[in-house]
Order: structure tokens, then C-alpha cells, then sequence
């Protein structure tokens, strides 16, 4: 068992320029000239970050729409793309990934411009990295550190549609096709960031669930929380009813943005409004009125087998 | 087995923004307002690039150093990198890695900046990626496609100590280290290639072997390339033999630049002239004034089992 923890510590140490902004971020802040650019990479791991029975357009989908999220928390507008791709050694998959691929990077206006494609040793899983890179548009370029006391706790939409159609598909089905696309098809927040970016006093994308990343965001920030609403969508409530909303906050995969703005704050695009921050300390969950104890496990973690 | 050739060919449908220059080059080159960006990644594949014995802060010296030479060849100037990073489930290991990976970033002033940790699933070969960011420092930024008819081929040190190197390590030898340290702890030739930027018509490094990469550039450019000289050092000289000189010039990962120059420009660095282009089509190869039949492998091919 590696101790990721402590490898990302020895990686802080490595990474002292102030653009890595100490590796605490989605995202590194890199000025060029008069431009700020953001920059992000993201690797999808088989078996760990998607299924080898998924289908191959989705992982290419989501290739690139983990990484524009990234673009999205900072505000960014995307520029262009790299990406290393291990080759499948099934020309059809292959295929199949970059038709995906190709939908979301036109979609998000994102041009490939550089990689390198590489074969793995037979019976290896493969993985997939892309750099992206984009160019801030507010000053500051938000990040998870900037919440304030008093700040509203917002999310642009719903969640745990996501981690629902993942529970479907793992149990065999294939509907409602609304869930399945929010976990096949998920689309990152890139106007809303652009539009939130200088609204807010932090940003971040959701990756493994509303209150993990509401607890990142308070730590980050020096500062409580309190959640006290969890947003879910029509269609998870016709399936799965108020009583899983819990799940809905931990499950992850979400691609909305969370992000605190001042009370009153007159913002440029639809949010829900989804707790308050504090001069305490950790996070409180309050729902309908009365307290109720944090769940075990408070988000989703990537389970590799190291 | 996947057909490389044939993915490349979709990439290339994909990457169509004049900044991936048609995916032929070794990075792409994207302009940020007054700044010329140099983008490139590599990746690096356990049993593919490198041995799972390699010691592993040579593997992440050789991580960068990959990257570095690729800028190298555009003349650019390293400004930050992203690390895209599979743990190894040996807490000794990752260290010594970076350990590796520190000394390189360093030595060429290329800050960490972002990227990404994941793990593997158990028995996956795991990769490394890096993407390195540097700025271009003359225009036209060097590219595989300027040569002309007349030009000089030069390259910027001996060939093969690398490969030497490897085939002493496969052996059981771990000396002359002037060898093993060529494959283990490559120099990419980041002031070389600055210096020269403004000199060439066209460069490019060498990963594959003397041979294949001026076979490429001369196609790259349109015409052909006789190559009458193969630079060798001593240490590879002394172990080796003058009779070895083709291997050297066949075998892989000799970071060395390869570049076109006109007769008789006069050249900021010390260069070793190889070989001239004429207009005709093809390589030959001409050593001690007798023409060479080509060896039947030409360059390393890096060896994927898919």
C-alpha cells in the first residue's frame, strides 16, 4: 500500500512555484504575457475510473469532460488539448473512444493539438491522461480557498444522477436513460464557470460528492460549514425518493460546480442554494429542520488496488 | 494488434487546428498573445520505455528529460510541466523516483506544477506522463519540415553510447559508466537547441537512431539525405569498435539534435556534420567513401505487446 498522502506531500515539496498554487487546487494558474492561463490533467485508469464494459465513446466523453470541469471551477475558457492514449489493441474500441472524444472536445470547442499514443504490456490496464489548458477569465482566478463566513454555499444542479445510473447499469439496467447519460454523458459546467467567475469567493467542481467537497472547500478556506439542503432531480426522486438524498450527496461524478458567494449576491446564472459558511470549525448537516449525523463515508474514493 | 498507424490517422482528423501542425511534429506550438507556447507530452510505459529493474530515479530523470529534449528540438525555453503520476505500491520507489525527477527539473529550470496521482489495479503496468510547457525563442519555430537541397545534416554529439549503455545493463554489466550513464541519465540539449533555433531549417531530436530520424526529416521536407559520417564516442569506440558504428547509429534514446543547416553557416554550438540533402528521393548511407546497403532496421522501435 502506497500512501498517496504522503507521496502528494513529497510532490508539494517539488512543487513550489506559486503556479502550482501548493497542489491544493484543481487547476495551475500560469501567467503568459497578458494572459492567465489555467492548466489541468486528469488520467482515467481501467478499473478504477471506468469499467472495461463501458462503452468506449463514454470514456472518451469523459476524458475530456473531467478536465474541462477543472477549466470550469477556475472560469476558464478552454484553448486546447493533449492527450496520451494507450492504444486498446482493438481497433473498433479505439474507434469508438475517440468518436466520443471528438463530441466533447467540438461541443466544448477544445482543439487536440499534441500527445503521444503508446502500447501497454499485454494484460495491463490502460490509462488515458489529456492536459488541458484554458485562459482565466476573472481576476482572481477562483479557487477552493477564498470562502468567507457568512458566504452562501451554492451548487449549479442536482446531484447524484450520476452515482445513480452508475447503481443501474451495475445492477444490469439501462434506464431511466436520464441517470445513465449523467454517468455516460456527463456535461461539464464551462458557461456557468465562465459566467460565476467573478461572482464568487471560491469555486470548485464536485468530483466525489457534495459533502466531501463542501468539507474541502471550508478546510481550504479556514472556515465551517453548515449543508442544509441536498438537491436531487426529478428523476432520481421518481426512482429512488427523498430517503436516498444522503446517497445523492456522497456519490461522485457530479460534474456541477459548488462555489460560495456573498449573502444577496445577484448571480449571472441559476444555482441552489445549499448551506452556509461559518466561524466554526468542520461541517454540519441539517436537513428539514434538525440535525442529522455526517454518513461513514461522506464521498466517493477511487478504490485502485495498491 | 492495434494498427498505430491507422489511430494516428484518425488523431489526425481530429487534431486539424494549425497548432497540433497535423500531429507530424514532435510538440505543438500555440500562440498566447506575444508568446510562441511549445507543448509537449510523453509518455513513459513500465516494460515498454522502461525495465521494472531501472533504478527508479532513473526513470524519473529520463521522464523529463524526454519532455526537455522535445523542446529542445523547437528551441524552446522550459517554463513549468504537469506530472501525471501511477503509484507503485513501493513507498521507496515513488521517492527515489522523484528523487530522479527533481534533479532533471532543476537542472533545466522546469517548475512541477500540476497533474495527477492515481493508482493501479494489481499487476497493471504502470506509465508516467509529463507535460512540459516551454516558450519558443526564435521564429519560425524549428519544425522536421525545412530541410533543403544542399543543406548540411549535422547532429550535436556522438550516437549509440545509449544504446550501448542498455545492451551492457541487459548483459549483467553496470560499467564503463560513461555508457550506462548516457541511457540512464540522458542530457537533453535544452542550450543547444536554444542557440540554434535561429541557425536551422529545419530539427528535430533523435529518439529512434541517427538513420530513421534523418530518414524521417528528409521526407518530412520532401527530399533525400545521403548520411556519410556516424559520430561514436570514445568510450563506445573503445568497447565497441569502429565496425559497431551502423548499431549506433540504429539504436535509441541518444537525446542528441539532429538539425539542417545551409553550407556554411557558422554555428553557435559545436555540431558534428553527418550527412547532406539532395533532391532526389529516399536515404543512403556512404561511410569511408563506399555506399552501405541500409541495415534492414533502421531505428528502435519501442516494443508493446499489443
Amino acid at each position: 500500500m502506497t500512501d498517496e498522502t504522503a507521496f502528494i506531500g513529497l510532490l508539494r515539496g517539488l512543487a513550489t512555484d506559486p503556479a502550482a498554487r501548493g497542489l491544493m487546487d484543481d487547476a495551475a494558474v500560469l501567467d503568459i504575457g497578458d494572459t492567465r492561463l489555467v492548466l489541468t490533467s486528469d488520467t482515467l485508469v481501467e478499473g478504477v475510473h471506468f469499467l472495461p464494459a463501458d462503452p468506449p465513446d463514454s470514456v472518451g466523453w469523459k476524458l475530456a469532460a473531467v478536465n474541462l470541469s477543472d477549466l470550469a471551477a477556475k472560469g476558464a475558457k478552454p484553448i486546447a488539448c493533449l492527450m496520451n492514449y494507450a492504444l486498446s489493441g482493438d481497433d473498433g474500441w479505439d474507434s469508438a473512444f475517440l468518436s466520443g472524444l471528438r463530441a466533447a472536445l467540438e461541443q466544448f470547442a477544445m482543439p487536440l493539438v499534441g500527445g503521444d499514443t503508446v502500447a501497454m504490456p499485454r494484460g495491463s490496464a490502460r490509462s488515458f491522461t489529456l492536459t488541458a489548458i484554458g485562459s482565466a477569465t476573472a481576476t482572481p482566478v477562483p479557487s477552493r480557498t477564498g470562502a468567507r463566513a457568512g458566504d452562501v454555499l451554492y451548487v449549479t444542479g442536482p446531484v447524484g444522477d450520476s452515482g445513480a445510473g452508475l447503481a443501474l447499469l451495475r445492477s444490469g439496467q439501462s434506464s431511466p436513460i436520464a441517470l445513465i447519460d449523467a454517468y455516460r454523458r456527463p456535461q461539464p459546467r464551462v458557461a456557468e464557470g465562465k459566467a460565476l467567475a467573478a461572482y464568487v469567493t471560491a469555486m470548485m467542481d464536485i468530483s466525489d460528492g457534495l459533502l466531501i467537497d463542501a468539507q474541502r472547500m471550508a478546510v481550504a478556506s479556514g472556515i465551517g460549514v453548515t449543508v442544509d439542503y441536498i438537491p436531487v432531480s426529478d428523476a432520481f426522486l421518481a426512482l429512488r425518493g427523498r430517503a436516498a438524498q444522503i446517497e445523492a450527496a456522497t456519490s461522485g461524478d457530479d460534474y456541477e460546480l459548488l462555489f460560495a458567494a456573498p449573502e444577496g449576491a445577484v448571480l449571472p446564472v441559476p444555482a441552489i442554494a445549499v448551506g452556509r459558511f461559518d466561524t466554526g470549525g468542520g461541517m454540519r448537516l441539517v436537513l428539514d429542520g434538525q440535525t442529522v449525523p455526517l454518513p461513514k463515508h461522506i464521498g466517493y474514493q477511487h478504490k485502485g488496488s495498491t
